[in-house]
């Protein structure tokens, strides 16, 4: 018997990806009589996968990946003016108005009745927290678990931490890497709801996916139904 | 009947101001050639003042409130090679070694049998629990909250959630504005261990104080001290 959902916040409940890809278009003209855009791309994403170590997930490590990589291609030579443009991009995203996904309120309240329904996400404490507030949906959580990573250790904490048994717990998700395989490993139950597009840290093999049992619906909105056929 | 301990953990459990003033050092010198240390230590105290509401508290604001000093200081002419060494200034902070204070270790094992020991902190997730695992104190501490801000409203949440009752739980910190004041609002008590030096942020009038009961130590040694007193 599922008491217990469990929501992925970044490109589940809301738009975040979309907010990355915007500002890196604008990032890559602000660059553009250096280097072509497909290059600056590739340098900055190279950056941010050996940075994301030293500074996790979230808008701030992005945006010390952003000046480093505009400092790299540049051989030292870009302006002040134009790394003070790269910090208002951070304080840009930061205060962003949050687009929750469609059809997410609809569901997330109707389920909120039925459920105890929790938010578990990586990022900055403080983004977060502040995204929840302004989505306007922070009354449907009993729960908000902002978390360093996602994989295994994790998840068991959170189910320890609230006691939940793995049998009564399912996470809903876009990122099979994090929402959805670790979650499977500890005997929960997961259900993927892909995003428009997949972020290139997330990816994973067809090889890993092979014989695993989880939900795989195109839209939110699919839960409901989804959650009374698997309580039949 | 006081049952859990909760301790801030930057400057009361373990060094970290001491790590920001060399690091503020090593920018002065760097920035030696467009201004005098004193007016950039102004500026950047200014620029993280007026940011904290964008980056919050931790290192990666602290590194773009840098940044942006410099770009601003020098009037854009800084080089992009001084901005990648204020990039590796956070990477290096992120890594230092944790230096535990006098006289915690053995102060938090010796509570840890006869109390419920927690860690209630500002700063960003990741960087945190890095630390605290680094800091080998970890096993001493039953819960870890790593909290967006330190007012009334999240003292009584971690409450709620821990459900601890406010006559069962001393808050332990330096900052009288985070660690004291909130806590005596709630019906908790407090006990002020001073650090060797005082955020700017952080610092209270002697109005705040006045008729404030509250626990002043000179060092945490002498907490299990207070508690048998305070028990009586």
């Amino acid at each position: 018997m599922i008491t217990t959902i469990a929501f992925d916040a970044d490109d589940t409940l809301w738009h975040n990806e979309r907010l990355f890809i915007s500002i890196k278009d604008r990032y890559k003209s602000l660059l553009a009589e250096y280097r072509e855009g497909d290059w600056i791309e590739q340098r900055l994403d190279a950056a941010e996968t050996r940075n994301i170590q030293h500074f996790g997930y979230g808008i701030k490590g992005f945006t010390l990946s952003m000046i480093e990589t505009a400092c790299e291609l540049t051989e030292g030579r870009v302006t002040g003016d134009k790394i003070l443009e790269i910090i208002n991009f951070a304080r840009e995203m930061l205060a962003a108005p949050i687009d929750v996904l469609e059809g997410v309120k609809e569901t997330v309240a109707a389920l909120s009745s039925e459920y105890r329904l929790m938010v578990v996400t990586k990022g900055d404490l403080l983004d977060q927290e502040a995204k929840l507030a302004r989505s306007g949906l922070g009354d449907y959580f009993k729960a908000f678990e902002i978390v360093p990573r996602k994989d295994k250790g994790i998840y068991k904490y959170i189910l320890r931490r609230h006691q939940i048994r793995a049998e009564e717990f399912v996470m809903v998700g876009n990122s099979l890497k994090s929402d959805i395989l670790p979650v499977l490993e500890i005997g929960a139950r997961a259900v993927h709801v892909p995003y428009e597009t997949e972020w290139f840290h997330e990816k994973v093999s067809a090889e890993e996916l092979k014989d695993k049992d989880f939900g795989r619906l195109n839209s939110i909105a699919e839960l409901p139904a989804w959650l009374k056929k698997v309580g039949e």
